[in-house]
């Protein structure tokens, strides 16, 4: 980037290095930072925040700032009887979003996988052990991701909570609503035959 | 994005400002930034740097910072009997990095296009008209993009220097190196035609 002087050639260094972002769309992003200043300097200024401030909830390992404890862990009008342990912030707020859920969380921060080098004792799982323990909740919810590794760390937590007096569910997995029966894999369908539910007929 | 805290919203809000940047993206970019926290604060200070040092060369309109006047233009061992007229800094970019030309540049901040609302009173034209009167180049090379809109700012130029002792240029268009005369168009070949050089024959 010979030609651009050193502050912007700096910024399209550093901008390379965001996953997905190639050298064009670095260049393309720092000439809009150098055409828009006062947007730049926002933007700056919010990087920064979420540098300073983000940290994980001292409970539930998701993200927090401000307090040690998160909005979710603070809430009074959460269910404290049910925990959904999911493997990452994102898909924490994936189920939030979905509005299905009113419960307590945990964050692993990450899911098995020796491919990956990702070991248990990567994952904050002495944490939802000791958190078991002490909160004594009902029903643990293992909402990690339909995939190998997500089958994998579900199967490592169940066995960890073998002696534990709590009752461990998974997220059903079967039809996606709205597309026809034509599509669906054979193993969809064994997963919505297992996790098949009866209807509920009302007047009987 | 309920269920991030306030700065990670925050940030996610900003990016999707960002052309080609889409909410997952944003989504995607702000995760990236609060689990890599040291290379987040560095981008941030890249940002601001750009911010607050880039500016305007007093003589070219190229970026610089630090100094008033560009590195090109303070460059003692450049031709200044040359003005390369070039839309953006970007522009510049591309030819400095094509290594086949040494001399100086005008950057006129766009292009005429009544569509998109830019019209010669928003170019940095009498800054040119200004330059050649004062620094008298021998040449003036119009760098303009090969668009309607490049050809009506060139057009324009020329007919805004018509009084002042100046040769004008402008760059050739023709066949693209490496690709075939099969696959050239027509338009590409009445300029290969238009702009065809005599061939220097050693020897005679």
């Amino acid at each position: 980037m010979a030609g651009y002087s050193r502050s912007i050639r700096d910024l399209i260094e550093l901008l390379t290095q965001l996953p997905g972002i190639g050298p064009r769309t670095a260049e393309r992003l720092s000439l809009y930072l150098v055409h828009h200043q006062p947007y730049a300097r926002r933007l700056a200024q919010a990087i920064e925040q979420v540098a300073r401030r983000v940290r994980r909830c001292a409970i539930c390992n998701n993200f927090t700032e401000t307090e040690e404890i998160c909005e979710i862990c603070r809430d009074p009008n959460r269910d404290r009887t049910r925990i959904c342990v999911v493997e990452q912030p994102r898909d924490l707020v994936v189920i939030e979003s979905s509005g299905a859920y009113r419960g307590l969380y945990h964050v692993l921060g990450g899911r098995i996988s020796p491919l990956e080098g990702v070991e248990p004792d990567h994952l904050s799982l002495d944490h939802l052990v000791k958190r078991i323990h002490d909160q004594q909740p009902e029903e643990i919810i293992l909402a990690t991701s339909p995939t190998t590794e997500g089958d994998t760390t579900a199967s490592y937590i169940v066995e960890l909570l073998r002696d534990l007096p709590v009752q461990i569910t998974r997220l059903a997995r079967g039809l996606v609503p709205g597309s026809g029966l034509e599509i669906a894999t054979a193993d969809m369908l064994v997963n919505a035959i297992r996790d098949r539910r009866p209807v509920e007929r009302p007047g009987r």
